[in-house]
């Protein structure tokens, strides 16, 4: 995956400084997976947004406004992923797709969960058998129109 | 997509029983999306939940057997689906599967969220401005094994 | 491309009655590419709607309910069609996608037009040099949440 | 994507400008998605349109020239492209693809509409409930020939 | 490739009348090449022609209909086709696609050959050396429309 | 497409003599679209045509023996090509692939045409209702070897 | 890979009468390798070498008649084949296809080797370490054609 | 197709003395085209051979140890390959795969012929109709174990 | 994926006898993944290995001969895997294939481990923690050979 | 492949140092292919083991602290691999990926092998016929989880 000039740079600067992702969550008031996204050019922030973000890094603020143009998102390569973490989101969408699909149907109608006015947060649940990784999505249901 | 056989004589029974899944779910004492996934054949049933199932639906007892193999999971087709509610998990996957890495990586360090010893369900918010879906998954944090 | 058995009979009764999508769009109310999108499984209909459709293509109303149940869409085959008609669509997506993808977040900022929230139209433009085919697409805008 | 040099040094001087694509559409007399596609390399200009355009932006009239040139067109990367709005595009085609083309026989008799004597405009349309995107593509009609 | 079962009928049929393209081109009073693409489902007559091609073959009239509906055209498997006499197509295609772009934009300016205001004959030139397969397809230019 | 060095050499000094492919043939004595295959890299001229070619160009003699020598052909990216002109080669190919197949072998038997011995021409062909490209292909049938 | 009903036919038949391909051989006059071709549709016999096939085998004349039709050749599937004996001349051709083109082209020239007017043979060279697989292509050399 | 750097070092030098693979043969003691594998970094060589290789194309004898680590082999690219002298051995696997397969397992049983314990000559057959390039190749039998 | 018709008789009597792979193992005498092989047809047993298995699982001795003949092997689909348990094979190969070969090259020179002289072998390894699968691959270095 | 720049330097240094896995095994007190995992960047390691292996291999340790950063995991190019070693493992999971998962469920139930809390070692057997390569995989077995 061809990382963006710019995200390498946020990504050095956020490791010299030491900063977690939690801690940017603070700063800026936004959420940690949202800051990661922006760090890797897939959302857009607002010049204000971007500011708060370089500065906590130690960047010129020269560098805020790359983050505030909407970027050309997606393309993970190869198309099927291979990095073991990413790929197993593949495997949920093989393996639960239809069913969600189901699932989906019955309560809401004919539509499907917005990708855009949607969010996604990621949090650690401590459990004895071994800590969980939970993934809570949210995004508006769109039912299809009708013209 | 090919659906099996069996799905399609329990989806049939479903639908004439005029069943839901919500139902199934306090029927069965499983989560519904568990339910749809041991009725899409992506999830094997134990003996005893299989036949709540094919009875809770009107179909004899010795369909039950079937939904307690292991199946051989998912193959949508094609690879990268078409269906707009299903292809909102692949968009999701390239433009979040980075940051997710990373917010996952800060906080767990080196490894995946398993996709086997994992849940997923389905909810629907009440929104004024539009109802919202939300899917959470929850799955165990597996750390790279050294050797 | 695998047409479905009830979008093959619903064709069968339309030529076998001489009806024109136009003239189904004037007894049913809804647009005719909507209404050819019933047809051929890629939208759902309400039961009323559904049921004027089969009783124009006189059709027993036991076909009506079909219609209603949300569709697995899309799976044009092979992936990049080979049909020059529908082709030409791949083309414009390749040559123009990336211009249109500039104005419109000149326009709008960063987002997407719906693909659900959606509706497309097609219309005889008469030309003495040559009739022209108009398609008027109209999706609402979607913005990037953010949180 | 592999966006080629000359776009980066157009729309660098665009933005420095602080230039639109409407603005642009007035100075040149032509519409802004057509201009868009000239400086993504998708469309070639004449001279004299590409002398007019360079100026608007600041640059030598040398840079015009380029823009002469019939471009190698098309070659998003992926194939299917990832990014969302660009994807849409892909999605319409497989989810109306079919139903426009039912219509358009009907309408036109055997043949396409083309891409090439072709135009495609993008608009804003207010809406309280959300703007919305119009998209009108405009293509010459073109029947089968027999031989 | 699956051949559809009309084509199969017909040429079964030719066989069975021992008739060749040649003379069914006497007949019709169409390029043998274009009737085959009739038989393949790759063209549509009109009544007038379809039936003089079902009568010269001993079908009956009524077989003659379905060759007047606009086919769902290509669609060869695997997409780079793997019979040595269709690839040879493909391979001209990689090997002179790019040099003949380059002398037709000469000639002729931005555009296109069009595959559809087109026709292609095939002939057989007698040489000592060997015969040749001689192909002449014939495609009105279409030059790119500005806006 | 990776256009290699030389091609990019031979074009830039071919624009800037402003020398047509038309006239190259002439000096040259081969056809025009021979012509333009050494240059893309896709054909092996001897030294007495490389070194008129490069010396109509105006490049020193030392640059004719790279033209000398077998190229690796083809390789159009993606392989499936996007952009228009070269497309509809592939679209033909698709659409009247299977029936040149069949009238090929009514007149020659199993075989195929070569495209080794074979040549492209590319002419103009004047229209009051728009010029015609017409595209000359002439190849040695070569018929299936026994053993 | 879809093997064609006379393929089996004739395959099952030939088990039946417990022939080798080897006395075949000698039954028809032609290479054994060959006449496997012919019998999987590969290549297409003339009317005396498929009389004498189908009688060795024991089948009615009627069926040699098919075998004498130009097939639609190729089409393992999938593409890159995954049985291991054949897999192995895809990996030859990965492995040592740059260096027998390397060594081709200073014997011969450019061009290629004919797959047409070509054979293939199939032998048992024995050896003390273990028998060996000799395979023998025999190609005529095709200079690339200049016009 | 990426060549390394070592192979366009060693094919230059090559080149400039004028040294033919044949003559690489006598002076090494191995078949031509093993050493163009060697050169096309598909083989590895020992010290030894390796230090006559580049002593006999003049280069300094540190180049000579990179020849000797077990490359990464294949990766022709596009996967299947455009090129036409290469994309043959690609058809003759197409049509001729099925064919060898049964012969071999007729003569050897279940098992393949080795591509590691191979292999491969290419060899000029004068032939007044036109010269054949044979290519032999000779593989170890390996009979699948059981265990 | 397409199991054959003789793999799913033997899996429907072996699952009604109630019998083990395990329990095969003992009675034929070979490994019982080397039997799952011979019953998806992915291996090939002899005469009297395959009486055995279809005697000890119930089925008339005629079935057996089937089993001897060498398959066409591999093929599933898609061609990366989307079963979880098969996909993980894939992704060993993906992350540590290159390790591997690494190890593989240190420890025996340029060469490969065998796949057809090769046995697996899958383990249950009791652990309090969870039991594990252990899986050993076992195949004949095969060092390349020279010529 | 892409090999990043830091395993380059590694492999460099592991090399002029002419120190082999097995003894980095030693010094490191891990195993060595789970070393080459980390070399390759495949693997993490925490400081400490990070420190021990540059230090090893003569680097500075500033080096180390790239090694303990989760890599973005797998991606061969091609996705099938071309390289025969490789390769190999990919055609063991084509042929035997059905009947290790047959025999896997028989023995643990529904489930998968994990490929992360995993381990996977590389040895040498001597054998006079030929030294084996063998492969040991050891991976937790996880039952899918129900909800």
């Amino acid at each position: 995956m061809p990382i963006s000039e710019i995200t390498e740079k946020l990504l050095a600067a956020k490791k010299d400084k030491g900063i977690t992702f939690e801690e940017l969550e603070k700063t800026i008031g936004r959420d940690e997976t949202w800051i990661a996204s922006v760090i890797y050019r897939q959302a857009s922030a607002d010049m204000d947004e971007a500011t708060k973000l370089v500065t906590a890094l130690g960047l010129p603020e020269s560098t805020a406004e790359e983050l505030t143009i909407p970027p050309l998102k997606g393309s993970l390569e190869p198309q099927i992923p291979t990095d073991p973490l990413i790929y197993r989101f593949y495997e949920i969408m093989q393996v639960y797709g239809m069913p969600i699909k189901a699932v989906v149907h019955e309560k809401f109608g004919d539509g499907i969960m917005s990708a855009i006015d949607f969010s996604v947060e990621v949090e650690k649940v401590p459990d004895p058998k071994g800590d969980r990784v939970q993934i809570i999505m949210c995004g508006k249901f769109l039912p299809y129109k009708k013209w």
